[in-house]
């Protein structure tokens, strides 16, 4: 075996991310030379706009906009950073099958197929790396690989949206409304403008899919996903929540209980005293449990050009070391599907805010309707009152109970003649 | 290349960890079979106490006393759970230049031999892995080498000792006095008989030595951290310290500095808002802060059977994959040794308690004291006096000073007629 004299990179895309990767492998090359052995040589950077130079000093010949002379050039790591479904995996693709390593931060490409570039990458002798697609820099994905890899995952719990945190801590902190903290979070840059893919919980369940799939060795797509975004949430269920000695987060959820998988992102209920309850901001942080670790937390900056660029970097020194060491990665290796439990069969508590007729008797036609269905009430408040319109709001925190009782519940109280409206349902997770 | 049909282990120390290793080895393995590719096939334990054999159902006839026949059983990983330096040190030198992947959870031997150990890995053409050595179960040491490997590490700061965040915690959330919190970590099975070696930072001081070699790619021994234990704090610190929106832990802290190190391990005032002021009891985190990522934790439980077997058998899984895919471990390379900054020369804000007289001009004394030394106060508070004794407490925080600056402070201070004495000085870590 001859060591090549150096390893050959070919980027896609130079947008916010790309822009950091391209600096990264400029203003460390020495460093990394040494890490690697050999210096990695940038060859070719697919992107369309050429103004993108003004934030990299790239030679700008080794620009093109032309994606087959990015991908027919003699390389052996493809950084993919374009984002986006297509045409990302379609290069990803071609990339594996020409027996190149590729390096993406690409959620929803290996969210919706992953398993399958795995399988195409060990086939072809090569592999893909995605650290950057979850968490920005905080490792997750090498860790699960690697070391929890004697672990039996049980579950994993989440915040792995920053968006959406940096939106919930504003309306916990400073009580503002939905609207204004979205609106705030969109003028410092946290929210785009089109901010459904954050705040409907899309981006969430993309991780979610990735996370799951490798934490339980099976395919978990994002059809497989519940998801519940945090459109819902009003300022007085973060007051309710924090004097019953909870936060609220939007949590992506997975756990494994017989052979049976629970994946799940929606906004819960967590007692504040819990680590991952003081994960405010633009923070993302994951914590996982394993059967002989116990839980281990991972936090740190979720998004940005510089975190994902220290993931993407560590992704491209471990493959650029293979290369060099001509080691063959350990193939994708997934059990059987697990079956997914449906979100009806799901054993929760639940936390319930009601709008009723501030009048003798509604709490009786409640508490009937969920004692009909077997869902048992730990407590009811009642809060505010408005005395104009002679309506007081209700919460109603109900010990454990299956998802299918309580919606049915609700259903029926949502049909009682003084009950105004169902505010919010809300799980919690202890 | 023929793939070995097993990858053969030999396990040094039967004691607490080394039954929880052969336990997951019997337990686990089959699905460590899937992961290798190859059964993992436990060949010799060295052990003198065969009573230990009640703690695992391990065939009797693998036990040894003798340590001369488990090194020279034909293996292809040893894995080192003795712990102290000696014989440990030597057992490892031998297997390594046997040419034997060693896995040890050994921060002794890890702290004053590490850089040596891995540089004659390096020219056996094999590996010494050490993930246990530091955190338990927390990954933090393959994190340190992979993950943020495109980083240049500007500094990390740990709370690496379970034993003294236990009596921590029970000394702030209690109020008890530290003998009364050791007694009942001691009861609890948190703290040793000798407690020394967690109460006095030694633990701390080896895990530091380790950790800032990786991450500054140098060598660091325990000689060259300070070290200071947490015996001289008292109920009142942590007080103080909370009125002031501080709490107070054991931190290892690393950081350099243009090329010069600190490295330290002293109790420290932490601002309440950080997450590692959170990490309470017996859990351990480490925060890393690179230049690409930001900030980044891992916390998790820092000992124990379960999680550190979980460490260590990440760490075997790794070396058998190495050793069936036949690829040569990357060797240990470190930079020119850093300059290591003398405590002396430390810039940081201190609090300093102190019990003295309760009478005019005693204030004016010790301001002179530290302004002859360029020590600018932040604020002075006088909280209980004892009017029996005609004494009062006063708490100074200073600004920014040079350790030496307030070293000497504190003894002209102390030779003030009016000032009892010096009950504690403590820095803060901002």
């Amino acid at each position: 075996m001859s060591v090549p004299s150096q390893v050959k990179v070919v980027l896609l895309g130079l947008g916010v991310v790309g822009s950091g990767v391209a600096r990264a492998l400029m203003a460390k090359a020495e460093s990394y030379s040494q890490r690697v052995g050999v210096p990695l040589v940038l060859r070719r950077v697919l992107e369309r706009d050429p103004s993108r130079l003004r934030f990299v000093p790239l030679d700008p010949s080794l620009l093109t906009a032309d994606p087959e002379e990015a991908l027919e050039e003699d390389c052996d790591i493809v950084i993919e950073v374009l984002g986006g479904e297509h045409p990302a995996y379609d290069f990803i693709k071609q990339s594996l099958l020409r027996g190149r390593y590729v390096v993406t931060a690409n959620k929803e490409v290996m969210a919706k197929h992953g398993p399958e570039l795995l399988t195409l990458a060990g086939k072809a002798g090569t592999d893909i790396l995605y650290e950057a697609s979850v968490g920005g820099g905080i490792p997750i994905i090498s860790p699960l690989k690697r070391d929890l890899a004697a672990n039996e995952i049980s579950g994993l719990r989440a915040i792995i949206n920053g968006t959406t945190n940096y939106i919930l801590t504003c309306m916990s902190r400073e009580g503002m409304e939905f609207d204004a903290a979205l609106r705030q979070a969109q003028e410092l840059g946290y929210a785009e403008r089109q901010p459904a893919n954050d705040i409907e919980g899309h981006d969430a369940v993309y991780k979610l899919a990735i996370l799951s799939s490798l934490a339980f060795r099976t395919r978990v797509g994002p059809d497989d996903v519940y998801r519940e975004g945090i459109t819902r949430l009003s300022p007085r269920d973060f007051r309710y929540a924090r004097e019953l000695g909870y936060v609220i987060k939007l949590l992506a959820v997975a756990r494994r209980d017989e052979g049976v998988l629970q994946v799940r992102v929606h906004p819960a209920l967590l007692p504040e005293a819990e680590l991952l309850a003081k994960v405010d901001g633009v923070l993302n942080a994951v914590q996982v449990e394993g059967d002989l670790v116990g839980r281990v937390l991972f936090q740190g900056a979720g998004a940005g050009a510089s975190p994902t660029s220290s993931a993407i970097m560590a992704d491209v020194l471990d493959a650029a070391r293979s290369i060099v060491q001509d080691s063959r990665p350990a193939p994708w290796r997934y059990t059987e599907d697990m079956a997914v439990q449906p979100m009806s069969e799901l054993v929760s508590r639940y936390y319930i805010r009601m709008e009723v007729a501030d009048r003798p008797g509604v709490l009786a036609g409640i508490a009937r309707c969920f004692g009909d269905n077997a869902v048992s009430i730990a407590s009811v408040i009642q809060k505010e009152t408005d005395e104009a319109a002679q309506t007081a709001e209700l919460v109603v925190m109900t010990h454990g109970a299956r998802e299918a009782a309580v919606q049915t519940s609700i259903a029926q109280i949502q049909g009682l003649e003084q009950v105004r409206q169902v505010g919010n349902l809300l799980r919690v997770e202890d």
